[in-house]
């Protein structure tokens, strides 16, 4: 005689709620119900999508089912498992994740700009409530850099982190340098393509690269750096004359997010800096084109590490925050069947 | 009164037993060593190297502590907490992996040869204990495929992988593409700075690629693919007339491993291949220079991802180990505190 595993569809559900409804939380949403099925069998339970918060229920939302939509988000997080927070802002987003994770349920959340402000309380919060707050999302969306800092790495001795991570910026830099596009202009299209928010000084100014490697610095190295560390300059000052002194010298302009370590692997010392730097057409960064993203982290064994992609967009984003919420449901999986042994 | 939390260095060891001394072992014995401080930190309880298990205990080795070393294996990893194999060939190196998951050892391995041929079985052995069995530093050292692959891209749907994924062969081709130096003579020379083995079939004939490319394949569908199922060819029937003509059409010929699906992300069917491959010079493969690995991953909502580095060497391939046996000891101080409450 023999036992039948228990299939992943007959498992109890894990119940997943998403806090926002814009370009990522939609993404998220029809990923989750066009894939639950193989989520269901990569997790070992399926994954109930319970709702879905949004501040206005009367907007339209093409291709977000009607019926999970709420305006009552502290309800919907309550007897969640896992809480997705792709609302953006700081409050109240912050509230909403201290509320989930005292409630028991692990957070993902994308939401750079909280966590560079209060991300270190609510981690340590979560590390009280033996919870996850996961954030690969927050950092140039799919591409796998959080997770080699924190973890890949975590036994090496990262030096250095740098990194073109903001695709809007970058799309402009590549479009003045590559195709001779006066700076005015490529900043136009740039916005025409929605690469640019309404108010582009987060992408200009350099404040979203700024947060992306505090981000980095913190996962990096555990220190508990903030926005005001880093040495900011964004591209709006860049003249046309700037983009014509560097053609001439073979080299390109990129807005380069840095990370410096020095002091010792357990008191480091981190230097951040965002600012445009001059770098060789030919070299990797110079190669990196319209609003694409790349990162370079130099570790003692590991050696030079590339990662280059997309670093955003809703499809982008919701695979990093899917990613994350697979991983979670995994654990949540592992742990009920130690505990029911 | 205020209670102060439990210094790392006052919990409870975590036990580590290494098998295996040569270049991969003794690298990550001496990081083990020189690193304690900053691990036991990183994990909340010092790691504790117990001992490292070696064939001929007479030989001279320069680095690895003569008092941790031991030629009785199945002692050591009784009681241990997490076993890195490192020690290569398929017996004993399966037994003992068995025997520590029964023993309820979580085990990191860098054994690609082994895992090709019985990773299946392993991981499902090791599912059965409650155990992990972590194999990052099998496949591109700390290059971080096999976790992008597996937790990065969990959420997501992978299309296709393709990769230079074997070191020597790509430093062959590159002498040869872009200095100019004779294929026959490029082999002489790989052999001269040690990237190749004593006997080179297993990277000129693609038997290394082969091994990393079913075992992305593996973590990235889920399909227990094997060596049988990949279409193989290696460089070492080249000739310098190919190199000729490819540089006639402003290509270079790299050795491609790929593995790309069809059929449904459910129900995959996979091709797998490993081929000399004629790519663009200015393709981000054709500058793939040297040793080093590059790996593009294609994923329906990530877009497509590229990961650069080295992929082999002693220093590297123990980063990539110590990232897993630092997650894995992780883990298992959540386990602790988690059964403490």
């Amino acid at each position: 005689m023999s036992t039948s595993p228990v299939s992943a569809q007959g498992a109890a559900p894990l119940r997943v709620a998403l806090l926002g409804a814009g370009t990522v939380g939609a993404a998220v949403a029809s990923s989750m119900i066009a894939r639950a099925g193989l989520f269901a069998d990569r997790v070992g339970a399926p994954l109930e999508l319970t709702g879905i918060a949004v501040r206005d229920l009367s907007r339209e939302r093409p291709g977000v089912p009607a019926e999970l939509l709420t305006d009552d988000p502290a309800a919907l997080i309550a007897g969640a498992d896992i809480v997705v927070e792709v609302m953006g802002g700081i409050e109240p987003a912050r509230g909403l994740i201290a509320a989930a994770l005292e409630g028991g349920a692990d957070v993902v959340t994308a939401n750079k700009q909280l966590l560079a402000q209060h991300g270190v309380a609510l981690e340590e919060f979560a590390a009280r409530q033996g919870r996850e707050l996961a954030s690969e999302a927050a950092v140039v969306a799919a591409v796998p850099v959080m997770r080699t800092v924190r973890d890949g790495l975590a036994g090496d001795e990262i030096r250095s982190i740098h990194g073109i991570v903001n695709g809007s910026t970058n799309y402009v830099l590549d479009m003045v340098a590559r195709l001779g596009v006066p700076f005015e202009e490529a900043v136009r299209q740039a916005g025409e393509r929605g690469y640019l928010e309404a108010d582009p000084t987060e992408d200009l100014q350099g404040l979203d690269a700024a947060a992306k490697i505090v981000l980095l610095a913190r996962a990096a190295w555990g220190v508990a750096v903030t926005m005001e560390d880093v040495q900011r300059q964004g591209i709006a000052e860049l003249t046309d004359a700037d983009f014509e002194s560097a053609r001439g010298t073979g080299q390109v302009i990129k807005l380069i997010a840095s990370a410096t370590r020095s002091g010792t692997a357990s008191n480091p010392r981190v230097e951040l800096a965002v600012r445009p730097t001059l770098v060789a057409a030919e070299h990797p960064f110079g190669q990196t084109r319209e609003s694409m993203n790349m990162i370079i982290i130099e570790a003692e064994s590991a050696g030079t590490l590339r990662l280059h992609g997309p670093g955003a967009g809703g499809d982008a984003t919701a695979s990093a925050v899917l990613g994350d919420v697979i991983n979670l449901a995994r654990a949540r999986v592992r742990e009920r069947s130690s505990l029911s042994q």
